[in-house]
């Protein structure tokens, strides 16, 4: 049932050589192949509506519980419609200098006006906005990624110090 | 693959007769069979850790956003292990004299300590509590449900008035 | 912000009582208080659309890793677009003879047509089926919940043999 | 709470300029900033065992439905245990020359042998393999991506051919 498997040829600049992956003997990138990560939207949530933008302190103590808020259209509302709205958030941690991120939280925003009348007739919506709580005795970074139900994924990304 | 049917007996008091089902015709009990709804835990939140608290505005205006926080173990801390841990919480609302509830939210806790060197190393926990947003013109019920890896589902509840 | 608590009654018979709570000194129920569970549709899944269907052996070795496949509209079929559709299905196992259930899996249908062009334009749509594996040393329940975004919760369950 | 922007620089390599952004205005990186995407591993699934594998016909019929198999360590295993398993996979769907990518299906591998005597006590444990089936009338490219809870992010794709 696989498809055979495409020529592979060693590109120069792959997506992933930076971070973990850096030394990866094994990293290679099979010619047409765009990984996922490159459709998922970076911008300014100031001027790009679908941004998730990250609250929190940006300095937290080691072990100190703390919250932290993910809103998408701080700036510019998005849409919240049965035909049009923002499906989950989900944050990831990764700390300082070391290789692989941590899942935080994943929200699923799940009610969008659907009702047994049609769309947008049961009056109840979830807003793309949520707080979760965490501590970590590391400083790093918390990435943030969102999904449309129809223009895909977008992320953004918070650096956070402990001391 | 599928086992044989087993007898089927009409019992006098099924579990969910009551509310959207009273009436239906098909309703019937399979003998031995218990619903999983048996197995989700329900008791007093300040003397069991497990159970969901709700906090929310007691009354809201029609079309009104506004923050509902679910808190698991607010007077009795519950554990946050590697081994040991609430996995994620998820949030519905059944409007006042309708047959079906939506899903609101739901909110995965994902980091629990694990780390390359093993259980409880990493430092970063996932903290049980998470607040969302909604808006509903009807009144009704805000239902909780928890899961702990280990000591299954749990719910509570919370009546909402809008006017 | 929490609702004042009402009036405690206990009363003789508390949907949960049965299983893992038969005992519990804290099991109350306050007054006009309905579970969830109460609105958790049952019914037999040849006449009634939105009832899963689990398909796996009745019997598996012990550690032996099996398939599991939960489907929603067997017999008669369920309708999938932007507008009505599963959204999600959850299987849990109940160990026979103890007190809590695991959660297996769950599974998330995304893609119901939603589109650039508005509600059934991208032609992609997510069927509300699937098929996870698990293993285990001991016989129990499996159960699995799924979730209309218009009709709400539905369950079903198939006995798990062991040996 | 808010950090304070960091400068902004233009850089003349930012990772999603290729796909539905190149041509978009806002799009800056700020000094430091590396994206969630640059820590999501891939590799060939031969080699290292995190790589989900997609196994799928590799044309199928326009509104033909299909089944699509994910699995983590197709070649080489990968441990599933309390302490160190596979958490999710994500599938997702990139119709060939559009902008935006549909997430097609989410499956979540839920128990991992925790259990009320410490880690691996349960018996119960969830494999790192599912099946969802979908349809679409255009050809494009499927994205699986999971979850190790200690080593982060990985994933793989598959062209999928309709005619």
């Amino acid at each position: 049932m696989t498809a055979p498997t495409p020529p592979v040829k060693k590109i120069s600049t792959p997506w992933s050589v930076q971070g973990p992956f850096k030394n990866a003997e094994s990293l290679e990138r099979r010619i047409g192949e765009m990984p996922i990560s490159e459709h998922v939207g970076k911008a300014d949530w100031k001027t790009e509506k679908h941004v998730p933008v990250i609250e929190c302190p940006d300095k937290i103590a080691p072990d100190q519980i703390f919250d932290v808020t993910v809103m998408i259209g701080k700036e510019i509302a998005h849409p919240n419609t049965t035909a049009h709205h923002i499906r989950w958030m989900s944050l990831y941690f990764h700390p300082e200098g070391e290789k692989f991120s941590y899942q935080v939280a994943r929200v699923e925003f799940t009610a969008h006006g659907e009702g047994a009348q049609g769309v947008d007739t049961s009056t109840i919506y979830t807003h793309h906005k949520a707080t979760v709580s965490m501590k970590t005795q590391k400083p790093g970074t918390l990435y943030a990624v969102s999904l449309c139900n129809i223009h895909g994924l977008w992320e953004s990304e918070k650096k956070l110090l402990v001391g």
